[in-house]
């Protein structure tokens, strides 16, 4: 297993507080203690921040805990090791540079046969099937935007649409950003909140804090927050289906494919069918 | 002005103690008040810490003094901004993959006439001439090299006869690394020094700090330190040519192009002359 974290916000807005509660699931409240990884953007540049080790004992990730760092896009994610060893260059999220920006990637779940996928010269460094995906979604858009494309929503349909694919050899919940559109994909498990005003208050379900968002933010703030499992107690979170795509941006919902899906039952809500839909990486 | 800072090592090596020193001259003892970074490797990963902050200052860059990160080869800049603003897309050093490894560059200097490079795919994020040079590196390799090449001296001696090109532009002082070569490339500030059994003691010019090698190593370490300026006050630190590259692993010189050089004198040396051979970027 692995879990999932990302924001969307409109203005620069710190992720302390789902950090706090996240990170403590590797190795304290959770079992993903093969290293964990964040990446703030900050305009077209980008920071990471990523340990191999279990996340709740880091002392890098205790300075992310505690040192604002403001971004409109962030992703991050705690790993139990699955695919490749523990190592840094098997800890996500990824970053690659296309079209003149960056790209950042992140994976839970677990891929068979994605040896056989070509990357071509977005070659992997690392053995994990994650950064492997990610090196052939770049090769697909390069394939089909030989030139840089306009069109964002565009682009991020047709990574859906690869996604679709990616989904058949496996479990495939992603998130990936260029630092300017947050895009989900769900196999399973993924869920998001947008909060904006009137702002309430939170409590966390893996560490004792409770914040009230009124008094840390501006009446225009939107921010949506993804994650593999709700972080809160008292917030309703949306829960995302499989096959569904979302595109946020500036912290709103700008596309989506909810409407389309069907209502069917979550694998592992059926007794005895849960260890091949659990997220694994 | 800009400085550079590498490390190339035999046993994985914190550089706390250089870094100690020269993080003090990003806005303290010395201008370069306009952002910092170090990208450490692990194996075939790497971690990178950046701060489009003064680096006296940045409580990141503290952490990077205080948490010892082991590391065979490192590369660090502290930047004062001439071509590109202030910013983190800005802020050196640029990690990229090719051939299924990650590349982390960092220069010193200013170009002129460089937006005529052509780098291809490999596109700057930024706006420096510093990541258009790495890019337009990335490119050359790229024609040079259509497959992974086997023979590292080779690429590093082809990488030379490049940064010679580059070197026409005006001041590039360069460091590389695949994560197993440090490589650099001198115009006209770059000294390193090579530090092995017997061990001595040494100061830092820029902080009160002595340290004693001989308790903080065993007697096989090897390790190289590679700085725009000398680091320490009672250590001899040989100082580079222009046109001088010079390949280390594992903390040793494997080839440099020195003895091919002639004695000519740095053109600092004669008054009247400094400004435009200073480093710049």
């Amino acid at each position: 297993m692995c879990e999932l974290l990302g924001m969307s916000a409109n203005v620069p807005t710190d992720i302390c507080f789902s950090f706090t509660g996240w990170i403590q699931r590797s190795g304290k409240t959770g079992p993903h203690r093969d290293g964990w990884g964040i990446t703030f953007y900050e305009g077209k540049g980008f920071r990471t921040f990523k340990d191999p080790k279990p996340g709740y004992q880091s002392t890098i990730a205790e300075l992310v805990q505690k040192y604002p760092i403001k971004s409109r896009a962030v992703i991050s994610h705690i790993r139990q090791a699955n695919r490749g060893g523990v190592s840094l260059e098997n800890t996500h999220p990824f970053t690659r540079e296309l079209w003149g920006r960056f790209w950042t990637f992140a994976h839970n779940g677990q891929l068979s046969g994605y040896k056989a996928l070509d990357t071509a010269n977005h070659r992997p460094v690392g053995e994990t099937d994650s950064e492997l995906a990610f090196c052939w979604l770049l090769k697909r858009l390069d394939d089909q935007y030989p030139t840089p494309p306009d069109d964002a929503i565009e682009v991020c349909r047709f990574i859906a649409s690869q996604c679709d694919q990616l989904r058949q050899l496996g479990v495939f919940n992603m998130l990936l950003t260029d630092g300017e559109h947050v895009m989900t994909y769900c196999t399973n498990h993924l869920y998001s909140i947008t909060r904006r005003s009137p702002f309430g208050k939170a409590t966390l379900i893996d560490e004792e804090v409770e914040v009230n968002f009124q008094e840390e933010t501006t009446p225009n703030d939107i921010v949506t927050v993804i994650a593999t499992q709700p972080l809160t107690l008292n917030e309703q979170w949306h829960r995302m289906k499989p096959g569904e795509y979302n595109i946020f941006h500036q912290g709103e919902l700008i596309d989506t494919n909810q409407s389309q899906l069907a209502d069917i039952p979550f694998a592992e809500d059926k007794p005895g069918s849960q260890a091949p839909t659990e997220p694994l990486e």
